[in-house]
């Protein structure tokens, strides 16, 4: 069996990445999880990955670090699970814009931190931010409408897509920030998943605060349960 | 035949890992070259792809954008050329790094932007860009110790990782940055490919000049030919 060693369920939107895969795609999986910013930290996630990140997986006793390398690695050993899309011109743009989000989108993303203890009222967070969203939502919605029609995620049934882009779906909810309808369904469609509630409900009992993941804002509301 | 979208061969290191990965296997293709920062650029990189974003491969009627899409695309298309190991533990080690690559070095890459028609003196280019390194010629060792033994590169045979790195081996070479005897023997490796000679004899040839990918220094040679 594979493991998956990840940091909080809390703030970590790398690690949300490759377990939701995992989940969504019922193959069995430890856990392990290691807490951001402790002392131990970078030697405990050294011993699992000579890169010092996570998420890793270990399997047949080698690593496997980075998530877009995990799914490439799932979809190569696991070809009969629909990691990716099965038409060609769906899988070229779901490599495409999950690599595209591996690398980007920096500014939605150093100014609204993964944080899945906290909702934010909405505000203008500038103009890189916005170009951000734009770009995200245009790839939604382009996705949905070429290649949505046999379900409710990107590429109709759930693929690596989705795992990649489930942390931005948080950032969305989490800071409130204004999208279209079609986005805002596709968001909804994630956030219902059973696989992400599950992920959901563990981050909230954590009890580790990691400073620089919380803004500077008044949250207008705090759902976590252990250390609000 | 596919058709690869890149953009100036003097300084777009994006567009080199694809076309060096296309060239060596082997892979018939056109070439499209949109120079950068001109008038007319954004228009005419957005006719071949959606994100705006160089280097695009088109084939069969639709678009693969950002490198390492491009590369699991030729991959998935062509699974005879070995695009990647074959060795699962190797693969999944190329898979790795060519995806830390794609996201990450971001000191080293800003520092030292690619640019293959000058050259420049060893300095202290500070602590962050000399972390960068230490991880890039770790990650050469490790690769060249472990899965090297079949050959010059990186996991013996010519992989998409090595593709992936290309362009950090001009940097390194370009700014004169000191590296271990296995790192400088793998960097002549790819320095002395013939299909990396053909770029670089093409790129010495253009004439246009980008500015923010020219730092300001003195260099100790200057080697284009049109606009030095």
């Amino acid at each position: 069996m594979p493991t998956l060693v990840i940091a909080n369920k809390l703030y970590s939107s790398w690690s949300l990445r490759p377990w939701l895969l995992l989940r969504q795609l019922g193959i069995p999986f430890e856990e392990v999880l290691i807490p951001l910013d402790r002392p131990d930290t970078r030697e405990r996630i050294l011993a699992h990955s000579p890169g010092g990140k996570v998420p890793v997986l270990v399997e047949d006793g080698f690593s496997v670090w980075e998530s877009v390398a995990i799914m490439e690695h799932v979809a190569d050993t696991r070809p009969d699970l629909g990691v990716w899309p099965s038409d060609p011109a769906a899988r070229a743009m779901a490599r495409s814009v999950s690599a595209e989000m591996h690398a980007g989108f920096s500014a939605l993303r150093s100014a609204c931190p993964m944080n899945l203890g906290k909702r934010y009222a909405t505000r203008d967070r500038g103009e890189a931010v916005a170009r951000d969203v734009a770009r995200v939502t245009a790839i939604w919605r382009e996705a949905r409408e070429r290649f949505g029609a046999g379900g409710p995620f990107l590429f109709g049934a759930f693929s690596a897509a989705d795992a990649m882009y489930a942390p931005v779906v948080t950032r969305l909810d989490t800071y409130a920030i204004p999208v279209d309808p079609v986005s805002r369904a596709y968001m909804d469609t994630i956030l219902g998943l059973p696989a992400f509630r599950e992920w959901l409900e563990a981050a909230l009992d954590e009890e580790w605060v990691v400073a620089h993941d919380e803004v500077d804002e008044e949250p207008t509301a705090t759902l976590r349960r252990r250390n609000p």
